[in-house]
């Protein structure tokens, strides 16, 4: 077999692109710097030869899978301890390809949540005396940790958490203590064999009375042995449908000790004798939760581009069926079913990547507000982290499938790499907020902003359009604009809809919560609508801003990819479109969208099935191009079949 | 902790049930007789200690979790032999529950495809002397076979198929050999290191002219050592998203020599001399081929039915957050947006079976009219496999993985058994078929019959609905016949499109197979229609006739989740409903579904929803109804979590 010599048709396909490889490479990556940035990381990784598996992973056992990922995670760490240094401040956790590489390793690395969440506990909870102790050790890794906080019973509702702390004076220790099977921690990554200490989220204790849950530094495992000290129950909770390497684990405790300063005191602190004190303010702590959320819309772009590019190249090489007797088989890039597939998934990478960057931006600045005690846009950024959390990992998890699945039997194998990201993005969607405890959770922003929008008060950003709702009545064009002011028209219907659906419950007898209950599967219809709608206007805005500074060339094929995007959506969703044109309002009529004359229904969805046909021809020079961008870094692990 | 103690929330649950519980066993056994036997072998099997893991088959590497396969597929082997030769007429392979209990190896036997497709290739298609030689033995199990037809580089494209067999008549042999590494053999289960025979599809050669493609026997690994035959390179693919103990292998001749004698000649043949013998006809093998398509939906309907029932359990023992302060936690089964999750899977489940069971006896009756030589339904029949394996199969996998998220974190867990219920559902949708592949057959035959409609030819009984659309025009109404017309109406409607969108493109200048490609997307879209139409249609029928024969408290409850079936797809597609209301047609309006009305669209939607509410109420019981049934045989591989 001839080695290094690319399929013939991906080289052809790759001449036909209209547009600066470069340039395109240099906007993903947020500038020229960031491409610098990136590369200077992969050039260290990539050729280090112990990075390489002689047997690909997906051979090895659970437990040789592990002892793989932690050689590889030692060997990352020595790598990269300076390069991270140099680059530790707020900017950097500014979503970018960067780190990417990291992935070499393929799987997750069992020391993930020590710098993801470990870290920043420390540096977010813990007081000034307790940081000087602690902060330098975790940073050196001279000791290694992990954020035990949700239990094999308790996760979307923290309140119900379990685990006590009990604070007895006598020896100013605090009693950690599991007291049923349901109070085991469940789930922190590297707690089963790798991590030797934890923050631990558990209920307080003190003077007999319940404070809520605290965090707490906890020294689970011997310095030396490594073996759990007295009174820890430690260990893996087995093999997953992903993650196979996060080494996520379990803990118990039965009576366990810890020093009183070993609670995170920069808020709220417990005294020698017992006395509680309470933090200034229990908002402080939303910026980090938020943090996770809004990195995650951007992971998600990133997971979904690496398998549209393993789908579009496999439709480049593939070729299957033979339409003419005696011509040569088609790509299959070359059936329309195929695009369809797959030019979707190039067009919702580049959106979720967009709109990831654009929630950070709102987040950076929120955070700057908060410093500053202004805590105005924290719901709506909290509306937004929640449901745009929800619906990008959502639909980059579908779309990966998809992805999968237009690859035919090939997509099935390991070796395609499609199974490794499937179930990294199936996590996403559950862990940090399952996706319709997120849906609910903006839904009761948006029912508070409608209340508000009909006693006519001026509404936050991204909700104002809900007073407006019945003053703009802009017939039905073909234009993005139009498409999106239909999205919005969607997103108030259906949000009135739920709204309607509480009174409903409520005039019928049902209290508050039981009403919202009742009305649940509408209001997260609603959260959807108002996400998809935040999701195809910032798409289009930020192609048309970033325009300005680009090529004509590449501007042209990006705008067309957010063309096709709206499109998909607005046939995928044709039945609200179709109803909001006459959804009765309390006052009035609304007819945003003008689906009005009859002889408009077919010729829309005729309209936009041809349009989209048009636009997948310029996506494709996209899709090729993006082969060099995403996957250079990645061969190994992707697809090999051929010589491609 | 307790062992054997259940869930008290479980018990709970199941003490509500209105019903009796061995009446609906018997229905989903097809009867009485169908529980003794499931029974029968259950009990065979699930005390044998050899077939309990130590150790989880998730923690093994690919290596040993093969192994282990072996292990338990030569035990079951020995303990059925004698049961699967007492029942082994034509009505045994028709779907019931009675082997399911085999998958107590929790994943595939790495001889599935011996029993599977080697011994019934050798039935239908080996002359009555071959069968004498090849039958016994491989019935006994003397020589292990599977069947090698896909290569690399081809699945769907069967006369796209590399591999050769040149007749020598200089030494009465055909000589297979791979040409390219595309030619290899590539997917079939048990080639990998556990075959020693193997039919083998190649392209036959004789006197320098090719025949196209025909099966031979070839024995491809040493009856001693087991060491592959000079000429073959066989080895296993690697792993994959799920069916790890497959086996799945591949096959490359070097010019491999085998005895004239075994090409398999019931049908066509070759002469000592090489001259070609035509076979009488080339439909003879549609029967088979169909047989795997038409078993595929009870295979979906019987995985959707497993996960169903873990995420309906779950969801009864699950507690979670507190709505009202200082009161328990609520199942999350209590949840709507939890029902709105789970219900439609159970109901899913339901209907697919009794899909599957209706396409067996239409099946059943077509095999015997075949014999006869009456091929007139064979058209229709083809296009109903093919889109029921389809639809049924993608359904089954995305029902599969809603149920798996609706457990939250656990559901992501191998202990919950999801991941492998996952991996084989997710299979389904590629193999035998692919998805698109599979659509976009059946439109062909809706193409034919939509031309027949217009020239007002009485059409076959699935399509007949297309020649009377224009007749009848009943007022929309809440019940489960008017909302079935509705689906004919959304599918005739879909049909019309995408002819038209054919005829558009013909007309642009485009010849047929160009026109057919840039419609794809509209005829895809309109086989799905067609079939959701039948699963409605075939569901409430069933439901209606089988009531008859049962007590009330069943009937009603059967006849709710065929009601919640139909509700939930007029609002997951109420965008084609919307639609058809006014699609132009050549001849006349076309306005089957009466939302004419503009009141009636939103009415529609809430009384849906409402609808829904109110049978998930009753579906509840079905489901942990179910439990007992999917699930007792099944313990060991599913949630085990606390002490249900």
């Amino acid at each position: 077999m001839a080695v290094n010599k690319v399929n013939e048709d991906l080289l052809r396909e790759r001449a036909r692109y209209t547009f600066n490889i470069e340039e395109l490479t240099n906007f993903i990556d947020g500038g020229e710097e960031g491409t610098r940035n990136r590369r200077e990381v992969e050039d260290m990784v990539i050729h280090v030869k112990e990075l390489h598996d002689e047997v690909p992973e997906d051979y090895l056992s659970h437990k040789e899978r592990y002892e793989n990922a932690v050689k590889k995670g030692c060997i990352l760490i020595d790598l990269l301890k300076e390069h991270v240094l140099r680059h530790s401040s707020f900017d950097a956790y500014k979503p970018s390809n960067m780190y990417r590489v990291l992935s070499m390793a393929k799987e997750v690395s069992p020391v993930l949540l020590h710098m993801g969440m470990f870290v920043p506990t420390i540096f977010g909870q813990a007081s000034a005396e307790q940081q000087e102790e602690w902060l330098h050790k975790a940073l050196m890794l001279e000791i290694i940790g992990t954020y035990a906080q949700t239990e094999l019973g308790h996760g979307t509702f923290l309140r119900g958490l379990e685990t006590t702390a009990t604070y007895d004076p006598s020896t100013e220790e605090f009693v950690l203590h599991s007291p049923t099977l349901t109070s085991y921690k469940w789930w922190p990554g590297g707690l089963g064999q790798t991590a030797n200490h934890c923050i631990v989220v558990a209920q307080l204790y003190s003077r007999e009375k319940c404070y809520g849950v605290h965090a707490f530094l906890v020294q689970i495992r011997d310095s030396e042995t490594h073996m759990p000290l007295p009174g820890i129950k430690v260990g893996d909770i087995g093999p997953k449908l992903g993650f196979q390497t996060a080494n996520n684990g379990f803990l118990g405790f039965d009576h366990f000790r810890i020093p009183r300063k070993n609670m995170l005191m920069r808020n709220a602190q417990v005294l020698k004798d017992g006395r509680y004190v309470k933090s200034k303010s229990d908002k402080l702590t939303y910026g980090t939760m938020m943090l996770v959320r809004v990195m995650i819309v951007s992971d998600a772009a990133y997971e979904l581009s690496r398998a549209a590019t393993i789908a579009a190249r496999y439709s480049a090489v593939r070729r299957q069926s033979m339409p003419r007797p005696g011509q040569p088989e088609p790509q299959i890039l070359d059936y329309v079913t195929q695009q369809h597939k797959v030019f979707i998934a190039i067009a919702t990478s580049h959106a979720l990547r967009l709109t990831g960057g654009w929630l950070w931006d709102a987040y950076s600045s929120l955070t700057h507000d908060l410093d500053q005690g202004n805590l105005d846009q924290l719901p709506e950024l909290h509306a937004l982290a929640c449901c745009l959390k929800a619906i990008s990992s959502r639909d980059s998890n579908s779309l990966v499938e998809q992805c999968r699945m237009s690859c035919g039997g090939h997509g099935y194998m390991s070796s395609s790499n499609f199974p490794t990201i499937y179930g990294a993005t199936a996590a996403t969607v559950t862990y940090e907020g399952e996706y319709t405890v997120m849906l609910l959770q903006t839904a009761r922003y948006l029912m508070k902003a409608w209340k508000e929008a009909l006693g006519g008060i001026v509404l936050t950003p991204t909700v104002a359009y809900m007073v407006t709702y019945n003053k703009a009545k802009p017939a039905w064009v073909n234009t993005p604009e139009a498409i999106i002011q239909g999205f919005h028209a969607v997103a108030v219907g259906k949000v009135k809809e739920a709204a309607d659906g509480i009174e409903y419950h409520q005039n019928s007898g049902k209290d508050y919560e039981d009403a919202w209950n009742a009305a649940s599967v509408m209001l997260v219809k609603a959260s959807e609508c108002y996400c998809r709608a935040i999701i195809c206007e910032t798409f289009w805005k930020e192609i048309q801003k970033h325009s300005r500074s680009m090529s004509r060339n590449l501007a042209v094929v990006l705008q067309q990819l957010s063309e096709l995007y709206l499109s998909y959506w607005v046939l995928e969703r044709s039945g609200d479109f179709f109803q909001v044109r006459t959804v009765p309002l309390t006052r009035t009529k609304f007819e945003f969208v003008s689906f009005a004359s009859p002889k408009c229904h077919c010729q829309m969805c005729t309209g936009f099935v041809a349009h989209i046909t048009s636009v997948v021809v310029l996506a494709v020079q996209v899709s090729i191009q993006n082969l060099t961008l995403t996957f250079c870094t990645r061969k190994r692990n992707e697809f090999d079949i051929g010589s491609c």
